[in-house]
């Protein structure tokens, strides 16, 4: 019995070819001695490039993987291996997380690791996988993962408390929950699709690190672990 | 009726002059245009230099006060401006944070702002103050927020539930909680004397987001804030 996070239509992606020889790109990509095509897309950094992109307020914001991934990798639900992460991407690939990961604090690093990551397809190069990418949509991720229930977070949900929601899923065997990582709009229609249920838990849009954060304590609560972990021996 | 969120001992500081010189830390501020002892000290970038300092393992760790920052002004307690934030720094400055300051999310613009903020005592320079800065101890910290009550968050704490804790403190005017701002490492005998209560909610030590994130969480759910937001009439 675990907990599948989903971490969907993440603003994560390498710079697409057709803003690679955007001045703003090439000069960032030259001073860290790679390919434009080789390097996450950053509004940060590359701000002009993206005015001429499709959706650009959708996209080139790795740090919300980056925070929410920090957020979800130090919870107790994690260190009991209780918690699937996935990383779906905009552009529809998808990033396995080993629940033993340690992601570096520092952003830049983080990003030099997902771009090694997109350049061999797992990090590290041998050994057990710490993370995995393949290209796969989100409906080709739940057939794989194969979750008995699927709750999608997002404004234009259905209101419900998230201790309700969590109470909930407490009962399934192994439950899905989608929060989005990305900074403004909305799911597109075939994420939505593959949610059980769609939900809002407050009046407004929360950051992804936020909401994450709190699922992942109220599925504990509901499930007893703090209770149980702090009566047990210390370590 | 607030909650005061203290970060406290935060590995947070201007890199101090007995390693400006060295060569890891002049370089890098060569590269962003400062003087050494105008930026702010980061393992990441001055590992080697920092072998010089004293308590090493409890410094130059200013990503762990960005990400919290992050994780607690994101909060509907904080949008309900019923939070007050404070971060305490390893060498007894305290920054005040204003619940409607909107943090960069990228880690080297929120280091430039703090360095920012170093240099001119406050941000912005004119207008009300998003962020302020001061020399103060936590000592003098609680003098000048007089909280009801003080919670401050270690391993070393007895053990109690979070919701527990919360139903508690949810009971008071203005309670306090102190989570500490550093990477290893105890809390100084001179923090812990100025709580009431040092309390453990986990067998392991858990990451500053993380334990934040869900003490707020608690917190509004102690209070009910959760339910009242959802059935408001939607922004």
């Amino acid at each position: 019995m675990a907990l599948i996070f989903i971490l969907a239509e993440s603003a994560l992606e390498l710079v697409p070819k057709e803003v690679a020889n955007h001045p703003s790109v090439a000069k960032y990509a030259e001073k860290l001695g790679k390919k434009p095509t080789e390097i996450l897309l950053d509004r940060s950094y590359h701000h002009e490039a993206m005015k001429r992109l499709s959706c650009p307020e959708k996209r080139g914001r790795p740090d919300i993987a980056h925070i929410t991934l920090l957020e979800v990798l130090g919870t107790p639900l994690n260190r009991e291996a209780l918690l699937q992460t996935y990383v779906h991407t905009i552009d529809d690939r998808v990033i396995k997380v080993n629940p033993a990961v340690r992601l570096p604090r520092n952003f830049e690093r983080f990003k030099g690791l997902i771009e090694q990551l997109y350049a061999a397809g797992r990090v590290p190069k041998s050994g057990e996988a710490l993370l995995s990418i393949e290209r796969l949509n989100l409906k080709e991720l739940k057939e794989k993962v194969n979750p008995s229930k699927v709750i999608a977070f997002s404004t234009v949900g259905k209101p419900k408390t998230l201790s309700d929601v969590c109470s909930e899923i407490a009962e399934e065997e192994n439950p899905a929950v989608i929060v989005g990582g990305f900074p403004h709009g909305h799911f597109r229609e075939s994420t939505l699709k593959i949610a059980d249920e769609v939900i809002r838990v407050d009046k407004e849009a929360l950051e992804a690190w936020v909401i994450a954060s709190r699922i992942i304590y109220q599925y504990e609560l509901a499930t007893g672990l703090p209770e149980k972990r702090l009566w047990q021996a210390r370590l």
